[in-house]
C-alpha cells in the first residue's frame, strides 16, 4: 500500500526498469482478449465518467493490456531488465485506479509492480525535503489540479491522507526497513553506490552511475553528479578527486580555496556561482554564513576509468585519513626529513570527519577573497594554463537570461561565457518556472541533460521513441503492430505507441535525465516556483528547438509540407500553429483553462 | 545445395564467423595426416591439372586440412564464433570442387559449414538487385573470367544453373523460409537490427550495428549506415534524428528542406551530392522527378549511446505518429492554446505513412532551391555555427578526380573540402573502376572504410593479420607453427599464413568494410563497371599507400634494404617493381593476361 | 618455497588480483577475534622486539586478520578476482614472517597465497636480467638496507640464500614448468598476450593489455607498450603498424628508415631519442653498432579496435610473410604486370625472420641521416601535414632537465617541445634517481603514468583509495567499518584503512602503473641508480604536484586550513613542513637515517 501510494504521488519514476514477469505466452494470449472486453466493458457501466473520460477509460484498457502483453513477450524473449521501460508503472497505477472497485484491482496493482521497479535519483534525503503536513497539502492540492472526474479525485485524495500517515510513521520510527517503497530507496541509495562521507557538520554524496541505471544512458557514464552540503560556520578539509568538477552554488555563502604550484586561489561564493575545477587541485570549502547551510551541485567527468570518481585527503589525521599514512615510516621520515614521532604528531591530530566547525575568527581569515603567487620553486615545465584563474561566474547575471516571460524565466551559461566549459564539452542552464506555468515542449538538438530540482515541484512528460530497434522487433514489435491493427480504425491518439510517455512527478532534490532529440515538458505545480539547474552534456553545436508558441518550429514549413504532413488544410494548421503566442514559458494545464474560460468538462 | 551455390558464386561473404565445431581432438590428429596425403595423392591422380594446377591443388590440400585443424583446436578451446574469420569457406568450397568427385565431396562441403557461416550485409533487397536470368548470365561470364581449367569451369557452370533454378522458385513462391542460405539471409535481416520503415511510396532502411557483426568492428560502433529510396513524384515527411547525419545521393533528382530555428534551407539534390546535417535537425526529402527512384545512403553517427539512433516526428498523425500525441491532452491544450477538439483534427489526419505521394504543384512548390530567414524571435543564446548553409557538395566535380585513367576514376571529397566533414572525422570516396579492370592493392593507413556498392559487381581480396593475438597464441598459433614446420621446406607461398585472406563476391547493394592498414583489391566484373562509394573514418592524417604501380611505396626502399628485405639482389627487385607503369587502377587479371599474350597454361 | 622467496623479494606485485577464497563466512568468524587474540599474544611473547617493533607487530596481526575477514567477504559475496587489489600479499608475507615459528606459518603463507595472485609485467626476461651471484649480493644488501630487528634481518638473509638456489636451478636446468613463480611467469607472458616475434637476430615484445590487468587500467585500454631488441649490424624488414607509435631510444645506436607516398625519411638514432610515426607508415630499423645491442621502447595507439595492434609486412618472403602473398596470383599478376614465377622469386626469397645480419657496406648505406623527396607522382589530395618531418627529439638535451639536485634528475620533453604528441595526448619523462635515493612523494594531476624500468633497482610505495565504491559498501566497508571501531581508540596509523598501500620491488625491465591522482614514491636500491622512462597519458593540463619539500603544496594552504585539518597549531604544522629543503629527490630513508644521525632503533 505505502508502495503504491507513494509512486503515484511522490516518487518521480523516470527510469522504470523491467522485473522478470513469468506468464505463459500460450494460455494467456486468450486471456488478454477477454480481457480488454471486460475492461471496456466496466467503462461503460462505470458511473460518473463522461464521454471524453469514457473514451479515456477505454484507451486505458488498451494500454493496460498492451502492457500485459508486453510482460509476456518479453517474459518469453528471457530480455529480463536491462533497458529504460518509460513510465508504464504510472500510467498502470493510473489506470488501475480508475477501474472499479472490484476484485480485478489488487491484481491490476500487482501487474503494475511487475511490469516496472521505479528508480530514483535523489540528491536531499526525502526527510529533509519536506513536512509531511506541508507534502499533505500538495498532494491535496495535485489531485484537484488536474481536471477529473469528481469520483477520481476521491481516490486521489484518499491515497494522500495514505501517504501521510506513512510518512509520519516513518518519521516517528526511523526503523522503517519493512516499509515499503521509501525505505527501499534509502536502502537502494546505501547499496547502489551513493557513497557518503556524513559527518555532523556536513556531508558528500556521489550520485549512482547514470549507465547502472539505463542502457540509455551509456552516452553519459563518464559523467557523474555530486551533492555537497556543510553547516553553518564549517571548514571542508582541502582534497583532490581525479575528476574535472564544475560546481554550482545551489544557496548559501561559501567560500572555495583552491592550491595550484605556486599559487593559492580563494574565491567568495554565492547562489547562482559556477566554478569550474581542473582535476587532481586541490581545494576546500568553507560556509562563512553562520546560519544557512551551504549547497553545493557538482558535475564530475573522471579522466581514467570511465565514471570512476576518487577523492584524495592529504591534510588529515585519522579521519579524515591522510595518504600520507598509508607510506612507509622510513620513506616519510626521508621525505619530511623529520622523525616518526613527530610525524605521528601531524598525521594523528585529526579525528573529527571531514567537516569541521571553524571559529568566527578562522571562517573570516579562510574567507578572503584573493589570488596570491607564492614561492619562487620556480615554474613547472609542464604549466599549461597555470596561470589561468578558476574565477567563479554567476549563472543570474542579467546577460544570463536568455529567455523571460511571467511564466517563467531561463538562464544560460554557454560555452562562451565560461570558456573552461569547453573542455568538458558542457553548458549550464537553470529554469525558474513560475507557479502554475510549464516549460517546453521543446527539445535540445544534442545535449543530453541532466537536471537537478533546486525548488519547488511538479512533473514532467517526454516522448521516448521505442525502447530498442532489437526489442522492436524481436516480439514487441509485432505486438504493437497486431495492436495496431486492432485500434487503428478508432483514430485515437496515442493507440500505435510509436513513442512511450515518459512522465512522472519531480520535487526538490530529484535527479533525471532528458537525452538529446527527446520532445519534453516540465509544469511547475500551484503552490511555488518549479526551479531547476541544467547540466547538459555535448553542448557545442546545440540547440533548443521549439515545439509550441511562435517559435514552434514546425511553422518553418512550408504550406504544401504543412498539408501533406498532417493531412489537412495547410491554413488549419497554421491557425492552430498561431494560436501560442508565447515562447518556451506558458500557462500551465490549469492556467489555460482559465484564460480560454474554462472547458465543456471542467 | 542451394546454400552452397550461393555462397560460392553471389554471396558477399567478407565477414564469416565460426560455428561451434564439435569434433575430438584426440582422434583426429592423426587423421589430418592420413587426409593430407590421400587428398595430395588425388591432384597427382585428377586429370586435366596443369602442372602449376598441381601445385595449387596441394597448396589447397594444406589449406583444406589446416582449416580441419584450427576447427579442432578452436572446438576444444571452447572459443565460439565471436571473431572475424576470413573467406575460408569461400576457399574451402573452391577446394572441395577442385578435388575428384567422390564420396569425400559431401563430407568436404559440410566441413566448410561447419566452418563458416556467412554474413552479409545489403542495403538493397536481393530480388530488387538483379534479375534472374541477367544474374545467370553473369555467373556464366565469372566461370570463365578466370584462367581454370576445363574441369573447373564445368562444374561451375552446372552451378550457375542450379542457382538460377533456386532464384526463380524463390521469385515465385517467395514462402520461403526453409529455402536455405537465401532466405536466412532475409531472416537475419528481419531480425538482426534492420529497421525498416516501408511504406508503399518509399522506404528506409538502417543497417545492423556493425560491432555485432564483428569485434573487430568496434572502432567504428558510432557509425551507422542507413539508405532511403522515395519512389517518383513523393514527400517524406518531417523529422529529426539523434546523430549527425551524412547524406550522399546515389541516385535520383531530390530536394532537401532543413529546418532550423529561424530559418529553412531548401537544396534541390542530384547524384553524388553530399549533405551533412547536424543531429537534431528536422528535415524532408522531396523525389521531385515523376520517374526514377531517388536513393540516398547515409553515414550516421548518435551522439548518445554508441550506435543508438532514433527517429522522430512531430508534424504526423497517426502514420507516422506524432510524438505530440505522446503528451497528455492538458499539456498540449496548454502549449498549443487550443481545445483538444482542434488539435485531434491536426494530429489524427495523417495515416498514409512516411512516405507521401505528392501532385505536381506540391513537388514544385517544395523543390524550390532557397534558404530563408524568418521570424524575428531573437537569436537563441547558444547558437553555434547557426547560419552555416548545409549547402551541399557534388562528388563529381572536376577538381574531385584525384586520380583517373583507362581503368578507373577515383574522386575524393575530403575535409578541406566540405569543412563539416572535420567534425565526424570523416572523408568520402567513389571509385568507378572499369569494367574488366581493378584497383589496388593499397592500404589506407588510418581510415577505416565503410564501401557501398552503388553498380556492378565483381570481388575484393584483403590480407588480414591473425585473429587475434590471444587466439593465435592459444593453441592456433602452435597449431600454425606446426603447420609451419610441416610445410616450410616447400617453400610455398600462404604456407605460413600470417595473414588470412579475405574475399568475396560483391555486386550492386552489398556494403563491405576495410579496416585501416589492410592491403586490399577490388575487381569489376567484365560487364560492367564496379562503382563503390565510400565513408572514410578517421580521415585525418590519413594516406592511402599503393602497393603497385608507379606510386607503389616500396620503391621508396633504399637498394639495400630491398635486398636484404627480399634476399634477392636489387636489381632484380626493381625491375618488377618497375614493370607497372600505371597507377591505383590496373588492367584486371583478365585483361592482363591478353596484354601480355597469354600465359603457358591459359 | 620458491615461490614465496621469489616474491617478497623480486617480483614486482603491484598488482594483485584475489584468487577465489572459500571460506564460509559463518565459522570462520569467531575464529578471526581468536585468531587476533592469539597473533597479538605471540607479538608480547616474541623475543627481540622493541616497543616500535612490537606496535607494528599487533598492528600486523590486525591487518592479517582484516585480509582474512575480507577473504571471507569476498568468498561469499561471489565477486571473485576482477580488481586491483594492492599490496596485501607482501604485507601478508612480511607479516608471517614476523610472526614466531610456529605450526601456524605455513598456513599464514598460505592464506596470503589465497588472497593473491602475484601479476607482473616484463619487457626483458628475467634469465637476461641479472645475474644469479649478483642478484644475490643485492638480495643481501636489501635486508640490510631496511631497518630491521637482528631476527628479521636473519630471516630475509636465508630467504637470498633460497632464491639463489632456485635460480641456479634454473638457469641449469631450464625445464621448469614445474618451478612454481618464475616459471609460471613466464607461462604467463607466453599465454597471457605477449607477441614475441622472435629470431635469431633480434625481438619484438608486445606487452599485454592494460585493461586485462585490472578495470582501473581502462583508461589506458587504448594504449599499447612494446620492446625492441636488435643485435648488432642487423636490420629490421620494413613493415607498418595500425597504431600511431612513439618510440623511445633505450640504449645503442640505430637508424630508423620512414617511407611515405613520395619522401623517405632516415634518422640516426641514439639513447634518449623520440621519435612519433603515425599509423601505417612504413618504417624499418637498423642498428648500426657493431657491438651493443639496440633497444627500443614504444608506445602504441591503435586507431581502430581499442588496444588492437597488428602489423604487416610487404617487403618479405616466406618469413616474415610478405602479405602480398595472400592474394590471388591472377591478381599479382595484373598488378605487377609480370608473370607468377618471376612474382614467386621476390615473395619467396627471404625465410630468415623479421631481423636480418647486414654487411658492413649494407649497414653504411642505410644508416645515411636523410630525408628525400622523390618521385612526382603528384601530391595526394588527402595528405595533411605530409611534409612534416618525423625528427627525432632527445630526452637528454640540457633544456629538459627540468629538476635536478644530487639525488636525481628529472627530464621531460613535453607536448610543447615535440608537438606530435599532443596528438595522442601524451608526454615523455625519465627520472634518474641517484642510488639510495628517492623520488616523491608526488601524484599527478591529470596523467595516467605508463613506467618502464631501465636500469636499477629499487622499490615504489603508492596510496590508493579503496578498490571501488561498490566493494566498499558491499560488505567490505562493513568489515573496515567494524574494524575501525575495534582499533578507532589506538589512535595508529592506516587502521581505518581508507587507501590502500599498492608497493613493490622494482628492477629492469619492469613495468608498472601509476593512475592519476594517487600519491606515489619510488625509492633506488644502494647500489646503483634507478632510471625509469614513463609514458604519460592524457598529459593536457597536467600538473605534478609534490607532497614534501620545500615546493610541497600544502605549504600553499592558509594557516587557518593547516590547523583546522591537522588539529594541531599552525606554528607545528609549518614547523615540520619547512624541515624538507630539497625538491622532487630526497635522500632515501637508509641515507636520512644517516644524517639525522641514527635513530633509537637503528
Amino acid at each position: 500500500m505505502a508502495f503504491r501510494n507513494k509512486l503515484s504521488f511522490f516518487v518521480f519514476v523516470l527510469f522504470v526498469f523491467l522485473v522478470s514477469a513469468t506468464f505463459s505466452l500460450a494460455d494467456e494470449k486468450e486471456d488478454l482478449d477477454q480481457l480488454l472486453r471486460k475492461c471496456k466493458q466496466q467503462c461503460r457501466t462505470q458511473p460518473g465518467l463522461d464521454k471524453q473520460e469514457h473514451q479515456k477509460c477505454e484507451r486505458d484498457c488498451e494500454e493496460y493490456v498492451k502492457v500485459r502483453q508486453r510482460q509476456q513477450e518479453e517474459g518469453q524473449g528471457g530480455k529480463q531488465g536491462d533497458g529504460l521501460q518509460s513510465d508504464r508503472y504510472k500510467d498502470c497505477v493510473d489506470f488501475c485506479y480508475r477501474w472499479p472497485k472490484s476484485a480485478q484491482l489488487q491484481h491490476c496493482l500487482e501487474t503494475c509492480e511487475q511490469v516496472a521497479g521505479a528508480v530514483i535519483e535523489k540528491f536531499l534525503n526525502t526527510e529533509e525535503r519536506e513536512d509531511p503536513q506541508r507534502e499533505y497539502e500538495k498532494c491535496q492540492q495535485g489531485c484537484q489540479e488536474r481536471r477529473w472526474s469528481q469520483e477520481r479525485v476521491r481516490s486521489c485524495l484518499k491515497e494522500c491522507d495514505e501517504h501521510r500517515k506513512q510518512r509520519e510513521q516513518e518519521q516517528g520510527g526511523r526503523g522503517g526497513q519493512e516499509q515499503g517503497g521509501q525505505s527501499e530507496e534509502k536502502g537502494r541509495q546505501g547499496k547502489g553506490g551513493q557513497s557518503e562521507e556524513e559527518g555532523q557538520q556536513g556531508k558528500v554524496q556521489l550520485l549512482e552511475k547514470f549507465n547502472k541505471r539505463s542502457d540509455l544512458l551509456q552516452g553519459i557514464e563518464n559523467y557523474r553528479i555530486s551533492y555537497l552540503e556543510a553547516n553553518p560556520s564549517t571548514f571542508a578539509v582541502p582534497n583532490h578527486v581525479n575528476a574535472e568538477t564544475i560546481f554550482f552554488v545551489l544557496s548559501g555563502q561559501g567560500t572555495i580555496t583552491l592550491l595550484q604550484e605556486n599559487n593559492r586561489e580563494t574565491h567568495n561564493l554565492e547562489r547562482g556561482d559556477i566554478i569550474m575545477v581542473r582535476a587532481g587541485t586541490i581545494l576546500s570549502f568553507v560556509n562563512r554564513d553562520n546560519k544557512e547551510k551551504l549547497r553545493v551541485a557538482s558535475l564530475l567527468q573522471p579522466d581514467n576509468v570511465p565514471g570512476d570518481v576518487k577523492a584524495f585527503v592529504g591534510a588529515g589525521g585519522r579521519d579524515p585519513e591522510s595518504y600520507y599514512n598509508t607510506f612507509s615510516n622510513e620513506i616519510l621520515e626521508a621525505a619530511f626529513n623529520v622523525k616518526g614521532d613527530q610525524l605521528r604528531k601531524l598525521f594523528e591530530g585529526q579525528n573529527k570527519g571531514v567537516f569541521l566547525k571553524a571559529s568566527q575568527e578562522q571562517i573570516k581569515a579562510l574567507s578572503r577573497d584573493e589570488s596570491s603567487e607564492h614561492g619562487t620553486g620556480g615554474p613547472w615545465p609542464f604549466v599549461h594554463g597555470k596561470s589561468q584563474s578558476n574565477k567563479p561566474y554567476n549563472m543570474f547575471n542579467k546577460e544570463r537570461l536568455s529567455q523571460s516571460n511571467q511564466y517563467g524565466k531561463f538562464y544560460v551559461v554557454s560555452q562562451d561565457d565560461y570558456k573552461m566549459l569547453q573542455e568538458l564539452d558542457v553548458q549550464l542552464s537553470y529554469a525558474n518556472i513560475t507557479k502554475g506555468a510549464m516549460i517546453g515542449p521543446y527539445y535540445n538538438s544534442r545535449s543530453t541533460k541532466i537536471a537537478m530540482v533546486v525548488n519547488g515541484n511538479g512533473y514532467i512528460e517526454m516522448a521516448c521513441p521505442h525502447i530498442s530497434q532489437q526489442q522492436q522487433q524481436q516480439g514487441q514489435g509485432q505486438g504493437r503492430r497486431q495492436q495496431g491493427s486492432q485500434q487503428g480504425e478508432k483514430g485515437q491518439r496515442g493507440s500505435t505507441s510509436t513513442y512511450q510517455k515518459m512522465s512522472g512527478r519531480i520535487s526538490r532534490g530529484d535527479v533525471y535525465v532528458t537525452p538529446a532529440g527527446h520532445p519534453f515538458v516540465a509544469v511547475a505545480s500551484n503552490d511555488e516556483n518549479l526551479e531547476v539547474v541544467m547540466f547538459e552534456i555535448n553542448a557545442r553545436y546545440n540547440h533548443r528547438y521549439q515545439l509550441a508558441g511562435k517559435n514552434n518550429i514546425l511553422k518553418q514549413l512550408e504550406k504544401e509540407a504543412k498539408e501533406l504532413s498532417f493531412n489537412v488544410p495547410a491554413k488549419q494548421v497554421e491557425e492552430i500553429l498561431n494560436k501560442q503566442q508565447g515562447s518556451l514559458f506558458y500557462p500551465g494545464p490549469k492556467q489555460q483553462q482559465q484564460q480560454q474560460g474554462g472547458h465543456a468538462d471542467a
